[in-house]
């Protein structure tokens, strides 16, 4: 399932304000832009209208420059939930996204009393919808401007990284200071194309959202693990969500008489399904991918950096599993986590075996090799881009023990209070200096994420669980290089000891928890609670490895911005278009409903009804509800069958590009309307976020008439049918 | 893999001579005759001439009565291993067949520092080949006759079940003598058409077999378990045997100074290999099939039988694996044991799914109300059949808890010590009698295999684990019903215990074990070997257990044969043809090469070099080695690439009609030529047991093409190329 995983959005997070010294982060920050090839392509909004004559070629019934059109539908009933995608579809704010998206917050409502996991959930009434996990927020897309200039001001070629790092933190922070002004508008500010462009995101946050629908768990998760980046596949990956906001229309935390969200525009549902050759396109938020990294650094990450990562995860998800086994409650705080986990590790599998079948490394080594070739033929050419070749180059090769180092030591932040602690400690620091010239995400702005991330602590805490993660975290700490480690932390450990640390501390209550935001440097540092103590030991190390990184990051930052503009300016001589690689920022795909050539087997496009049945064995993966089942097996289709088929649609595939963040993206036809939801990839073709092969590529869509067949025939959703003008 | 497995073999083996009471057995001595399809049928040698006009039409491109043909290719080319099936590729005797059926004599040659189970065997000379694993034999098929008129002498409507079973017996016996009488012949007389028709099978025993060559296990095995009974596959599953005999070319046990057997005829090596839609035969010797059982007997099987054997199968195998897990000497030894339980048990998981998936039951329903409605609509037909259909519904339903209790009490005979006494007992008891008046199985004829069944114990006996399984199966023992449980040796075993049963004994010594074959039963019955004692205190139940399960027999077989006799004019009503039920007897089978629509896929009939690659993980079921690898990834094809595929195909699928037994038949073109071996069929397949289906029946072969280049570029058996005609 392609989605941004609680964990894994914590540590990136956690690595981002405080390290910042990932590959990841880095390239997320830089953004690539690779050549476009036939359904390939994570448009910008804005670039639809450049590529107008391809969409309509390949089958767009709507005009294209409406693509671009914040204002109208499609664009304006797109949301992000952070993490995944969604879009409104109705006029009284019902957002539809992935089961997998609205997982937590089934997870946050259930109790093994009402098991709302397995047995699904459907609020009778607008009264009775839920309140979502904390933290829950849709994001509805307002805008995505170009700010390049605005960013660049002040940048000279002569700036160390750390003042470049400084100077574009300044704009960016100024920039988004100012669109935040606006009541209730969450901002962003993204690198393009190497940094060539910025684009400020504007966005309304919604802050009281409400669980509203979604199938048992057998039917959202179908095939659970064993189906998990599979085709044929026969997942009923839906859940909705609304939109609530003040009586005066404005944005507010949940109250009971808040009322739903009325939507600019929504999707209409399609009256007809898709068929196999079908133009169809997906809006959504692709998170990361990385198509243009150098071969060098491709060729780092498979070989050291997966491998290392893969470890780490099996090593967190089998031990949790065997810490929580027999217990309920445990089981359930922790499994999000461990979903993710196994989600992440596979995807991860995948890719490595993904690059060895497209030959990554060759196909990026000889890419790359043309492009310098192409440099080197030409003494301007060599002039404009031969120094920033040779300096990220040198930037690439300069750091990767430490990196690898900082993957091991990482670890440590599974401990939840110690990553609570070390965040206060972090906001007491940075609230020393004025607003403006702290660290991004330790802002007064910030306080409310930093509260619910506090908050959020008690959904997935179990002392012994915890502990038992940080110790192996600690074996694993112990394998960075001495370099790596923090002799100071060591010694403070070892000076507390383990067992004081769980026994002493009262982080575990949330109120004082949630305290230790107000309180001064001072007060930490003459607290007695062992993991403040910890917390206040490790931040002097975490400093100079931030500033370090922050040097690093700015000086990658002009080579790799010179670098990629000699790519575009490579590619375009070349007669090829470019579009900026995925980085969290609103993208359209387009592509067409079709199958794949494998060995021995052909993927045909659509499951079905059938095939769903032969999978189910009332057990592990395979274990939806009995009256599903028995529907199904009735075959009351309704208007909701497949003509070319003559029975239920299940899922379906096409050639869109997407990637991680995408998951919960509605999937339009060629008029703009609503025909599925995108939930995945397969295992073969996540290679994608290094490099698309359009022979392998393929996205997995729920098909809406499975879902509206569901809603109806099993699971009486007539009211949220009749509300979305179905009927 | 389609074979017959050891183990099932001798369980199989010990209920026909001693209980006779499982549904198997009563199925396979009946035999049956369903209605022919396109592609569907498992024809006698003599009914290809009834089928020419078919088989041209399918494509045949030779005359269809030389397919009848005793003294030509391909009928005399073609040999029976006694499980699986196998051919004649060079004037020199080498025989070739699947690599799990020649598994045992790898196993056998193997140590763990000749480890040729891991890393294959290849005799560089003919001097190098090695002994097969003892009891090994070749059968070269000479004849099938029919003996119907001798087999019923006697027979009167008259005759109670029991006389009417021993009066069968002593023909069978009586023409079985007679056809022995000739110098190394083996010969059996099999029932077909539900007793309708008898034929004498007449075979060559070649005692002297080696092996020559088999490639490594993650060649012939790659895919292992996860692969098995699966498609897309990729299995390098070959094997070659050589036939020894005298100087003087008559068949002889192992000598040093025995020459190749030369056989009448070998297939030759096509040219070219074969494509999507070529016609293709397999002639092998299909084990069992029960296609038209009643409808009852089916829902028994499915409801109650075969759930149970799942069990007892899961337990079994579990229990080895537990027991033998950090032993090598003892992995070895219950390798083929546990890799036979565990191929069996997903064969019986599969039929249960494919069972619902093609509703057998309704389809059985029907097709039985259609032939009832005809008998009834008619006094005539009401007078031929109507009693054998009452009797025979009656007979079905009076022992089915019995066959379970006997599946239960059964697993006692997992104890390889006891199972060794009871039939050393047995032999003494038969041989009181004169030799032609004795049980099946313990005439003079039957003391060769006696002894190598009572020898063949040392190489799957270890004391500890036989313990274990014993005991096991003595818990399961008491799950029987009381009615189906023995007192008798119940009081035994707990007046010996299970510490004195195998600390006392001394039938762990072959010798030993083998001398009681020649004793009395006076010497059984004064014995103080513990084993001994037990078997001598089984032996009343047993006897009195087999006069039962024989006068029933005899009731049903007189039933089943007007029953079946009623079918066979019912469809000969409708114009349809048929053909007998697989009871082991040599068949033809023809079909095509073709593919298979499924959910959201279809399979393409061929594999290729690249799938091959993409699953090699080096570890587990898919670890082939690093030679054969590299080799593949240097893709030198020379001649053996598939013209329209580009590539080294891999394994093909096709429509023939096969079963368990199958396993190492030769595929054959149009012109009878050598183009791959059946080893497998798909696991939504094997319901075809029970019932054919067109739309899903698939055979899984290796291409003849993979084997030669692997032979060639991998490892390097020029010299059996050169034989075989190839280069």
């Amino acid at each position: 399932m392609r989605y941004e995983i609680t964990v894994f959005c914590d540590m990136r997070h956690f690595m981002r304000f405080s390290l910042l010294a990932t590959t990841a982060l880095t390239l997320a920050m830089a953004g690539f832009a690779p050549l476009a090839q036939a359904d390939e392509g994570m448009w910008l909004p804005n670039q639809t209208a450049g590529i107008a004559k391809e969409l309509t070629e390949a089958g767009l019934k709507m005009d294209p420059t409406k693509l671009g059109d914040f204002t109208a539908a499609p664009l304006n009933a797109i949301v992000s939930l952070g993490g995944c995608s969604a879009a409104f579809l109705s006029p009284e704010g019902l957002v539809a996204t992935n089961h997998h998206c609205v997982y937590g917050s089934i997870q946050y409502n259930s109790t093994p009393a009402a098991d709302y996991l397995t047995n699904g959930f459907l609020a009778k009434t607008l009264k009775d919808e839920l309140p979502a996990a904390p933290g829950t927020r849709i994001f509805v897309i307002e805008d995505l401007r170009d700010v390049t200039a605005r960013m660049n001001q002040g940048l000279t070629p002569a700036l160390s990284g750390q003042a470049r790092y400084a100077a574009l933190d300044t704009n960016r922070k100024a920039l988004i200071a100012e669109c935040e002004a606006q009541a209730n508008r969450r901002c962003d500010v993204r690198a393009y194309f190497g940094g060539a462009s910025y684009y400020l995101q504007q966005q309304l946050e919604i802050k009281d959202v409400r669980l509203v629908y979604a199938p048992a768990g057998g039917v959202g998760n179908f095939g659970g693990e064993t189906d998990n980046w599979m085709w044929p596949r026969h997942t009923g990956d839906w859940g909705f969500y609304r939109a609530y906001v003040a009586p005066d229309g404005s944005s507010a935390a949940f109250a009971p008489d808040n009322v739903p969200y009325k939507p600019k525009a929504h999707l209409k549902i399609a009256k007809d399904g898709v068929k196999t050759g079908d133009f169809v396109m997906v809006a959504g938020f692709p998170g990361v991918t990385t198509r243009l990294v150098t071969a060098a650094e491709a060729r780092f990450s498979f070989e050291k950096s997966s491998p290392l990562q893969q470890k780490l995860l099996s090593d967190y998800s089998d031990l949790i599993a065997k810490v929580t086994a027999g217990d309920p409650d445990a089981t359930i705080k922790y499994a999000s986590i461990i979903k993710g986990a196994d989600n992440y590790k596979k995807k991860t599998l995948g890719e490595i075996a993904g690059a060895d079948a497209i030959d990554l490394n060759g196909r990026k080594e000889r890419q790359e090799a043309a492009y310098r070739d192409w440099v080197k033929a030409d003494p301007a050419r060599t002039a404009a881009y031969g120094t920033a070749i040779t300096n990220l180059d040198g930037l690439v090769a300069e750091d990767q023990a430490a990196q690898l180092d900082s993957m091991r030591t990482g670890t440590v932040g599974r401990g939840q209070l110690l990553t609570a602690a070390r965040l206060a400690y972090r906001f007491a620091k940075e609230r020393e200096k004025p607003d403006a010239a702290r660290e991004s995400g330790y802002q007064d702005r910030d306080r409310r994420q930093l509260t619910e991330r506090l908050t959020s602590v008690e959904r997935r805490y179990v002392p012994r669980v915890d502990r038992a993660l940080f110790e192996a975290a600690l074996v694993e700490y112990k394998q960075a290089s001495p370099a790596g480690q923090d002799p100071v932390f060591l010694a403070k450990l070892d000076a507390i000891g383990v067992d004081r640390l769980y026994a002493d501390t009262r982080l575990a209550d949330t109120a004082t928890r949630l305290a230790w935001l107000d309180k001064t440097p001072a007060e930490f540092e003459a607290s007695t609670d062992p993991f403040i103590q910890l917390a206040v030991a490790m931040y002097p190390a975490d400093m100079v490895r931030e500033q370090k990184s922050k040097d690093r990051t700015g000086r990658t930052q002009a080579a790799r911005s010179v670098y990629v503009a000699g790519q575009i300016a490579y590619e375009a001589s070349q007669g090829r278009t470019l579009y900026p690689d995925a980085n969290g920022s609103l993208r359209f795909t387009y592509g067409h409903i079709k199958g794949r050539e494998k060995d021995g087997q052909i993927w045909t496009p659509f499951t079905t009804a059938a095939g769903l049945l032969a999978k189910q064995t009332g057990k592990g993966d395979f274990n939806a509800p009995a009256n599903f089942i028995a529907q199904l097996k009735a075959g009351d289709w309704g208007s909701y069958a497949a003509p070319e088929l003559g029975t239920l649609p299940i899922n379906y595939l096409s050639t869109v590009d997407i990637t991680n963040g995408n998951s919960g993206s509605s999937t339009l036809n060629a008029k703009g309307e609503f025909v599925g939801l995108a939930f995945d990839g397969t295992l073969d073709g996540v290679i994608s976020d290094w490099s698309y092969e359009a022979s392998v590529n393929r996205t997995i869509h729920a098909d809406s008439r499975f879902m509206l067949w569901t809603m109806d025939k099993v699971d009486g959703a007539q009211r949220l049918l009749k509300e979305m003008g179905v009927e």
